[in-house]
């Protein structure tokens, strides 16, 4: 695919709409205006059109998009048909959520295996998973060669552990550790779910929210 | 406090440089200039005294930030002096991970009890906080009246389960159901952790590196 530097902002925008129009097509909604989506949204028609347009010409004058057509398209360049595969690193409580209630598969990932330090977890397999000795982490990635590892690791072993995944030749690694990673190769990509960052986020809006209520019932007082 | 609306990117950096900061101040630096925060964040040293200037002066010009008093100052913009606290309803894996693992105190927030439809489940104590009966969940929230929910129900669960708590006066909703809540009250502050965008966004940056990657080795390759 011929690639041109997009946006990081639009990149976020391009899972809601593959969300969204899943949603539609569960609905039996064949086609939509880039209007009616930007209504169903929250976005601008011409914001729509402009993310778009970044990867092609999805759209028809005068007809809109194609429900199904389009989700291709978004599924596509998220990678979905790219056959990715990964590895779980540690299964901890939030590793273990991962592989018992995420489906990897509905996005295009198989998880091929899971390491853990703890030898009564070791061998046994999760959802058919297999759980192999964290100690044989170097080997069984070298010889898997996962595209993507979800580090599920505490805190303090992080990077160390990152640092080794690295360095069996694995390209991405998604974050769950809740620590930013240093690593020297600035080609791997990380993508990171910090709790704490959504948490704090919420944290704003929250103190936002009930400011601007404070904030009105004074001047209803003041009037009255 | 008097507040102007800021731009959600601004918002979502604010974290970020809480996490900055923390580390720094780990680490003895009592004070640091936008240049060499920049430089350890990937952010130019003006985008940092923009993001920065939506909320006051923090800085000063030739001594750069204190990281103790910069620190405090995010700290009440993202609400951790506020005392919140909050509920768990949900206490699958997602659920346990986040009250055995999540450390809500380090962050402001107080877990004052969660709710479980199992009741092998109910009356039992996660780390000191007590699961009540799910059926419950309306008389408990009436009472306790906590300023967030923590939703880690299963998807098809979400909405109504949101709607009970939004009705029982709960204004914020932290989402963990990987599915987009659609609520009547445009007022709720809903911050949504769905893995899923996180996991495929993961997947657009794998599949840009690697088309990359592709792109210059046959670049080599026609060149020799």
């Amino acid at each position: 695919m011929k690639r041109i530097k997009v946006s990081n902002n639009v990149i976020r925008r391009m899972p809601r709409y593959l969300r969204k129009l899943d949603d539609l097509s569960a609905a039996g909604v064949e086609r939509i205006s880039s209007g009616e989506l930007g209504r169903q949204m929250g976005l601008t028609p011409s914001q729509i059109r402009q993310d778009f347009s970044c990867f092609g010409e999805f759209g028809q004058q005068g007809y809109g998009y194609n429900v199904v057509a389009l989700r291709g398209e978004i599924a596509k360049i998220l990678g979905m048909d790219r056959n990715y595969t990964a590895v779980l690193v540690g299964t901890g409580n939030i590793g273990r959520a991962l592989v018992e209630n995420f489906s990897f598969e509905e996005y295009g990932y198989t998880l091929k295996a899971a390491f853990d330090i703890n030898p009564e977890v070791v061998g046994k397999r999760f959802r058919d998973i297999q759980v192999y000795d964290f100690n044989n982490l170097s080997g069984v990635l070298t010889e898997l060669k996962p595209d993507v590892a979800v580090l599920c690791v505490p805190k303090s072993m992080a990077n160390s552990v990152a640092k080794e995944i690295v360095a069996s030749g694995v390209r991405a690694i998604w974050n769950f550790t809740n620590t930013e990673l240093q690593l020297e190769d600035n080609d791997i990509v990380i993508e990171n779910i910090h709790f704490s960052d959504s948490l704090l986020a919420l944290g704003y809006y929250l103190s936002e929210s009930l400011d601007e209520a404070e904030a009105r019932a004074a001047r209803a007082r003041r009037e009255s």
